[in-house]
């Protein structure tokens, strides 16, 4: 039923900065959100799925260039004319449905949402404009008590995980404290140049981790030349300005209560500063009434967030071991979640302030970082159980063999190619099967089927010197009584069940 | 920090047939998914995640509208000027990855994908322009056992789901069959005009359950006029040809063996005719020999499946019991899912052909009927516990209470409101919450806690006539010594438990 014959022939190719994933990424990556989401639950955060596309002008404060609407997302005109866009963030979304859905939501809202974003940006290596955000956010409550429970909640995850209590930590910085130094350097917030003043502090001060209090010094004043030639523009601060800058990002250590009263001393008589301290010490308590204590939350005023919205308290959890790069260093992992409190992000649809506070796991980057620390190790994905068909005019044979397995809750597939048994050996390689079961000529006459243990034929010839002591042994192949197939294929599979598979 | 006063205020709203899903909807999805990703999995099908966005030539060919490129979907230029698209379906992306990795893929290639797709086309009522498909495919064999196994998995994914062995059937045709039924007609395959009449004849073919017998005769006639007074142009059959046709889509019942034997009557001497009945009888003996023989696949000529693409075997899943629709009319609830074997699609790309067969799920219309059914009660979204906070200053407390339920393995939150009591108490039914804990003077004074059972509080309130009598007995509230909260609240929840949910 073909139609008239086309020539054109399309690549087969994906935009860049696309990508696809295969059944090991893509295993691990349901695993991590599988348990993710069960830590959320518990908490009492309840899934939200909103759509992919929303209108541009939802979306259009939250991105980074807001001089180029469009800049960032991919957008496209709906049949109405009007301007839709694939969603930048889990957050635009959320502001748009309670501005939309307010009086009929449960308040305070707890929800969480896992899927795609899109950013319509350049892409690089690691970079890509397609990946998962898993964010939760509470809102419509003031209270601190919600900030603590994020934080709290995503140490619970990272433990979940199988991290350590020394492998990460969640920082907690207060934008209002941080405003109260600007204030007290006098940047105020209403003209037009302190404006840029102070985002110019902001991003010096997030620099800290790559520069080093040095460069941070350079930014905050005249500027810095980087090793490749680049100069960057300083904030223009005089040094007293700076060290006082330099007093609050260093206040941390010791101790949340020790942090909080150092935070108070420098913010002196700044009445906004004093509330940002007076919020924190209230995290500090919660996190305390939460009885996890082993989990690392704490006041760390170098937290600065790059986003612009945020309006009071600020988190990131950052994993704090090393792991090696492509390029063979070892590096600090940094930063695979944050957050903040965003007191004014539904107003701009209602006009009305609605308090929230959210965090957002990248998922992608927190996946690669526990893949690179084996946290992963015992979820690995398994391949099936292949049965060979070793004659073509009699498959139904192997087929039966395959149902037996299944309906005893084997893993199982026939193989289902032209190829010979070489090729079916190797096919079953590539699967990542565990087991493969032969039945050829010499095995149906004896009534039995031969069966190979492929794991423990890989650790076997991974030890074994030469091939020749290998095939002399064999010892990963074994001759089974047909009627016992079943059987002697779960024995073998529990052999290598690793712990938390089942 | 805010910038300049900006008047402009967006509307919160989705575009046309986009939409917000809540918890309830998005867990029962998710635990759906779940199930048959379970099954899946186990015959050995793989997890694989292309891209959402493709190059709109890679998807093109499958577009309901050839002359438009870009109709039905959302399309829009990269920053290179080439034209990208969201996917519009599962397969067209598969066809595409098989294309560029042909090599390093284990062939026979068993895939599952499990995610959203997005039609730009009119919405209308439950018909969105982004849903959810769960597809299951095998690339690279053009081994009937491998549209058997597609179609034994089906049918055990809906047993699994809960439904009975009389409540669906895996209906399955050929559509070389067919195609020797129209040859034998003489609609050759060349010509343009036949071209036309074949897909006019397929899709008269198509009503039978929508139409009935006489109906579909009208459409393979002169054509049909129905109730609203609209005509639809026939294919313009002699009689004989349309007894031809009828005899053919009518050939099923009694058992496969016996409708094989029909067809092969039926197409006599046409070799592409009975080389699709030869196929259609080895189906047969595969799911024979799956050990399922309680699971309904049944060799059906009715079949077509809308899509032009396919090749050979078509097969669809239906749900066969009434379900109530909108006007509280019964109706039959239909296709739920559907597929077929199509080995033109990747040669698109290669030149070459790679034989290949997969079955789609319509996620979101199989859940619907489940949910008609009933067939998922066990796994309705439960709320957390919640811990009210009767005196704000002092909410320390009640977080530690919070953390007690959430340390022992309890879904808990605090009540993060500023509400008193009553707004309280409506805000845990809204949550869905199984139980509420309260504190207040008297309690705390006894060194007491309230527990109110919200479930058993509700199942007495639609018992008891009276709101007197109910008041007097308050059977689901009892005061438990604070120490014995977690144990009582786990108590009270066990109470509750569905079979299936831990």
């Amino acid at each position: 039923m073909a139609k008239k014959e086309k020539k054109f022939r399309p690549k087969a190719r994906l935009p860049r900065g696309f990508r696809d994933q295969f059944a090991a990424d893509v295993s691990l990556r349901l695993d991590m959100i599988d348990r993710i989401r069960t830590v959320y639950e518990h908490y009492g955060f309840d899934p939200l799925e909103t759509s992919s596309i929303e209108y541009v002008e939802a979306l259009g404060k939250f991105l980074p260039d807001e001089d180029r609407p469009m800049g960032g997302v991919f957008g496209f005109q709906d049949d109405d004319e009007q301007w839709v866009a694939l969603r930048y963030d889990l957050t635009a979304p959320l502001a748009r449905l309670v501005a939309e859905k307010y009086d009929s939501l449960a308040k305070p809202f707890r929800r969480y949402q896992v899927g795609p974003v899109w950013r319509n940006e350049k892409p690089g290596p690691g970079r890509f404009r397609e990946f998962y955000q898993f964010d939760a956010d509470t809102v419509g409550t003031p209270l601190m008590a919600a900030d603590a429970e994020l934080c709290v909640m995503v140490a619970e995850t990272l433990a979940t995980l199988g991290l350590g209590p020394d492998e990460f930590k969640v920082r907690v910085n207060n934008r209002k404290v941080l405003n109260g130094v600007l204030d007290a350097i006098g940047a105020a917030v209403d003209a037009e140049d302190s404006y840029v003043k102070r985002l110019t502090v902001l991003r010096a001060i997030d620099k800290l981790d790559r520069l080093g209090a040095g460069g941070v010094r350079d930014l905050l004043g005249k500027g810095r030349l980087d090793e490749s030639g680049d100069y960057t523009d300083g904030a223009g601060l005089e040094p007293a300005q700076i060290d006082l800058v330099m007093g609050f990002v260093e206040a941390g250590g010791g101790g949340n209560a020790a942090v909080c009263a150092r935070l108070a001393e420098l913010v002196k008589d700044q009445s906004a500063g004093l509330d940002g301290v007076r919020e924190l010490e209230q995290i500090a308590e919660f996190v305390e009434a939460s009885g996890k204590a082993n989990q690392p939350v704490e006041i760390d005023p170098s937290v600065v967030r790059g986003l612009e919205y945020y309006t009071g308290p600020v988190y990131e959890a950052e994993l704090t071991f090393e792991v090696t790069n492509e390029k063979g260093q070892a590096v600090q992992f940094g930063s695979v979640a944050g957050g903040g409190r965003y007191d004014d992000l539904v107003s701009r649809f209602k006009g009305v302030q609605v308090p929230a506070t959210g965090i957002s796991i990248g998922v992608d980057r927190l996946l690669s970082a526990l893949i690179a620390r084996g946290a992963l190790e015992n979820f690995t994905h398994r391949g099936p159980v292949v049965v060979l068909v070793m004659d073509q005019d009699d498959i139904g044979r192997y087929q039966q063999m395959v149902s037996e397995l299944r309906n005893a809750g084997v893993r199982a597939e026939l193989y289902l190619g032209g190829s010979g048994m070489r090729a079916q050996l190797k096919y079953a390689d590539k699967r990542n099967a565990p087991v493969v079961v032969i039945e050829g000529e010499d095995e149906r006459a004896a009534a039995q089927v031969t069966l190979k243990d492929l794991i423990l034929g890989a650790e076997l010839s991974a030890e074994i010197e030469t091939s020749e002591e290998w095939r002399k042994g064999q010892p990963a192949q074994v001759a089974v009584a047909r009627g016992d197939l079943v059987a002697q294929v779960k024995e073998m599979l529990a052999r290598h069940t690793p712990a938390g598979v089942s």
